[in-house]
């Protein structure tokens, strides 16, 4: 990655440090410039959130870890932003889950999808699924093409920084999908399996370090773990936090 | 504007089309990257409010046409995404008020003033007017250069997409401020004399629509809904508003 402009006295250093990150992943051509509207989208509510890992993520980061580990065939989604925010920690995931990577991205572009494929070989990722003759009819954009040895053949899908329209399309398909996204209201967060609602560059780490940990915990804990969850809860709390958040601000 | 991707049975579909239109703007020199970021933090808000335009941004769009109408010499500032986003819509409110033009842009480029110039003077504005000599020392960035034909004679001007310094060193010129904002905490939002809480892309036709109709009432009935207008309780309604949908959310 280039270098980045920004002061580490900047009072929003870390806001602004992510900004730039993801301008110079357009410059790699990683990143799509519609990619840096989501983000800022994403940015509004992580400061409404407090941009810090509350507890309703947590609740969702400890289940997806045990609901990761339980997966028979676990793929793990990449897109522009997810590539350019926290690729070394997703390999890092990966390994530790034996979980496939599989490039998805919503504006098609095959030289994109090059770039990202060589970003992640260049980082240390073994394998990365693309596309093939796989298609999802029911989503509208190019998501709809899957890897027929990826997201068709998984039980479980973690889809960070995501549109509405794959999550309900794989929830359909009888599959289990695991989200991040910031926007506790995007139809991703209320229709998906397990919702996290925090920064990726703050619950990927989170959810790394959980999987360690439970991976020695026996089955039956992990199972009751995933059985206990509800996800409305967690949406409601988020929403909640935001509200007395807004009210804070407003009595200010 | 180039070929906007997205189709148009996509469920985001309107939000999507921005998103493009914008990334488009970037790729002809009317927008800059941070822009598309600002866009994004707009999206956020918008979502909070339920993307409509709402009771209290009606109340500030009737204000505000009545405020137009009898301003002396109206001013309405250009911004990148404003360039983008409303160019014809824009155009068109200044032929009926006989509004001057200005562009004012945040981040300094000789260059992308002088293509939104040729992109406005492309769509039928008459005159544009670029920053000249005047300054306003108060502001801190590239917006303090103003033009002298603009700004400077101006008694109300419109200041959409902005943010909060020329606000506040305008008011403190004696000028009234008219913006549209999302954010209904930000300095911009909280110091204009009219906030109108909407995405600019609702709220510039229904400007359009109500100062045509408002142009055939009498200038007494006009200056009683100016006098009678207070912009702190619109403010209050948009967040109540926020507040009670996400009440309504949580409680789903």
């Amino acid at each position: 990655m280039a270098k980045i402009a920004v002061s580490r006295s900047h009072p929003r250093y870390l806001s602004l440090f992510y900004r730039d990150m993801l301008a110079n992943g357009v410059k790699k051509g990683l990143t799509s410039l519609q990619g840096l509207t989501a983000h800022g989208r994403g940015e509004a509510f992580d400061y409404l959130i407090g941009e810090k890992t509350c507890q309703f993520a947590l609740s969702a980061i400890k289940t997806a870890s045990a609901m990761l580990i339980l997966a028979k065939y676990p793929v793990l989604s990449i897109n522009g932003n997810t590539s350019v925010l926290i690729p070394k920690e997703y390999i890092q995931l990966a390994k530790l889950l034996d979980a496939k990577l599989e490039i998805n991205l919503f504006h098609k572009s095959s030289v994109r999808e090059q770039k990202i494929l060589n970003y992640f070989k260049h980082l240390g990722a073994k394998e990365v699924f693309l596309a093939d003759t796989v298609q999802i009819t029911t989503i509208k954009s190019n998501r709809r093409k899957i890897s027929s040895k990826g997201q068709a053949k998984a039980d479980v899908i973690l889809i960070p920084l995501e549109d509405g329209d794959r999550t309900q399309a794989l929830i359909s398909l009888g599959k289990k999908v695991i989200t991040i996204d910031l926007n506790p209201l995007s139809r991703t967060a209320q229709k998906a399996t397990i919702t996290i609602i925090d920064n990726i560059v703050r619950a990927i780490p989170i959810l790394v370090e959980t999987i360690r940990i439970f991976q020695h915990y026996p089955r039956k804990q992990l199972l009751e773990m995933v059985q206990k969850y509800d996800n409305s809860t967690v949406i409601s709390q988020a929403l909640a936090h935001i509200d007395s958040r807004l009210n804070l601000l407003i009595s200010k």
